[in-house]
């Protein structure tokens, strides 16, 4: 029951992040082809944050459907990730109008980098309130793909005042690290119904 | 249980691309009938939108409903079809802005047209899921209508620059086709239940 | 099943466009209380619209409650009372930003006119699905007050021209009419279960 | 099962105002990290907001949980609270952009009071609608929480005018006292299970 509502309330929360992403995306003045270029990076900017929404919102699914219980500890670490989750539509518009200059470049890998390190935070509340025997801790294992994430957007940070293309690379790469779903998960959810 | 918040989120983000277009419509500044004729455009594009959401979501609702089960691929299959959904916004309030002017047209039909491909590709996605033998694999049959839509949207993208209307009734034709409910799913749920 | 997908969209849709009407409320640009002043007739327009969409929500929470099934016709009698539904929060904003002025106060009456008839199509929509003798039918009896608000606001849109704000006090009066929760439904309901 | 879409159009709610919010933190026009400065203010603001919109969500959550029944009264009582919480994104904005002058700050902590009302109304609605002997009227028991945080935010504002700075951090020792989730309700719920 409580944890169908923790669903609810962040499905909305990020829903609402996909959405209004695109109210930065301002309707050009003319008509032509021509007009539709100066919203090309804000647009690019924005599939980019669009895939790590849609990431976060396939993992949490996953996660919370291996989670036994909720407590205060879990509610108040899932309002903290999705406090800087919805700080994605700012930075995803700085970053995208000012064609990913490296200040703004820079801020985005924060924002994701503090969006992760929330995740893990959640993922421990969970397992603390699921108990170390849980079905959700076995799943979660060795996180190695969450630490080397979190590495990756250390390493963009910097990257991002010497070369911002090669920190932009590195935010996809782990994009597309992520779109593959937490098999780890899946397979003990499926070994526990045989 | 996983259906559900895959429901629950598509709603939402539904929810709210039919509500945020309304604000590219601003309100204009006198008080006077007059004022409101720059609107007149805008609010049109908006009809035909809103028309197309509700499409989306009485049709995902049908065939969600049909669906059995759900894995990783079909969530991104679903989030595929949520990202060409949540560009309408953008191309309702670029094309309004223009009084439906050739490029907006096209770049609008071309929005169409992947939505509509994306659709399809969830309807493989859930059939794959629910085995080749489902309910829903029966109920899609031969996707007669999906198929005219898209043809039709094929040739209203390049007719934009030809005849401007004739690509906007083409719109208004397929979404007038789409209104009338899935009956083919409806009558094999229907079937089922006798 | 389908009929909570129904009231979850409902919901999602009208808690945005009460939400987003506030979007209209520009933060004014100094920090003393006379700044407040141009933003006082877009907050009390906001009220008015406030209350609208939660007796919509409430009195579309207790029809839904009563109805046993919904089908294809349903669907889109649903999507037409959230269409007018969601052209409010621009009504709202061009009324308040004009102080309340003759064609924008029309203009709001004519929404409202038009939510409350989209009403009454759902609600014959739904005896429709659930039969001449169901629990709906017996719970809406004779709609008198659909009937006279419907009356009451094709009385305030001429109004409007002559005296703004006798058409004003009229929507206002209807709605605290509606304020009190429609007792037919909820009798009708408590009975059921005696 | 009126619980649940009581709590559901309140999630919405809620989650709107928590992402609108960020709107009102608009992009800066240049790349540096002296485009930001004009932004902390604003976001500082944010957080606050965004720290008493997770409160109000985790203990609206909690006390709905607790109770047995809704009526047409707590139908309403809980629409008076999302009122004064819908309208924390336009204060946030105004207190923000002002850099936190008098005037703002004492307009917020007249929202936060008129919110805290609202919320021990419904605390009041839900339990004359569950009963004087019900779980609910044991969880609440003596309000002090409640009765502490509205006296600090009445003197909050006053004082806004003669020390700004105070008041604010009054504002943030109450969201702090507030975060500590509600252990009556906790308590008793868990007492209830053994």
């Amino acid at each position: 029951m409580q944890k169908n509502r923790l669903e609810a309330f962040s499905d909305g929360v990020l829903a609402i992040v996909i959405t209004v992403m695109l109210l930065e995306m301002k309707v050009p003045s003319g008509s032509s082809l021509e007009g539709l270029r100066p919203v090309l990076p804000l647009f690019l900017s924005y599939v980019l944050s669009f895939l790590y929404v849609g990431i976060y919102w396939n993992n949490h699914h996953h996660m919370m459907h291996a989670a036994s219980t909720v407590n205060g500890v879990v509610l108040w670490a899932n309002l903290h990730l999705l406090f800087w989750l919805s700080l994605l539509p700012f930075v995803t518009g700085w970053m995208g109008e000012n064609h990913f200059a490296a200040v703004p470049t820079a801020l985005y890998g924060i924002v994701l980098l503090c969006s992760a390190v929330a995740y893990i935070l959640l993922a421990y509340a969970l397992v603390a309130a699921s108990g170390a025997d849980s079905r959700l801790r076995r799943a979660l294992g060795r996180d190695l793909k969450g630490r080397w994430s979190m590495a990756l957007y250390a390493i963009g940070i910097p990257l991002s005042f010497a070369a911002q293309w090669l920190a932009q690379l590195l935010y996809l790469a782990v994009a597309l690290i992520w779109m593959i779903p937490d098999r780890r998960i899946e397979r003990v959810i499926r070994d526990e119904h045989h």
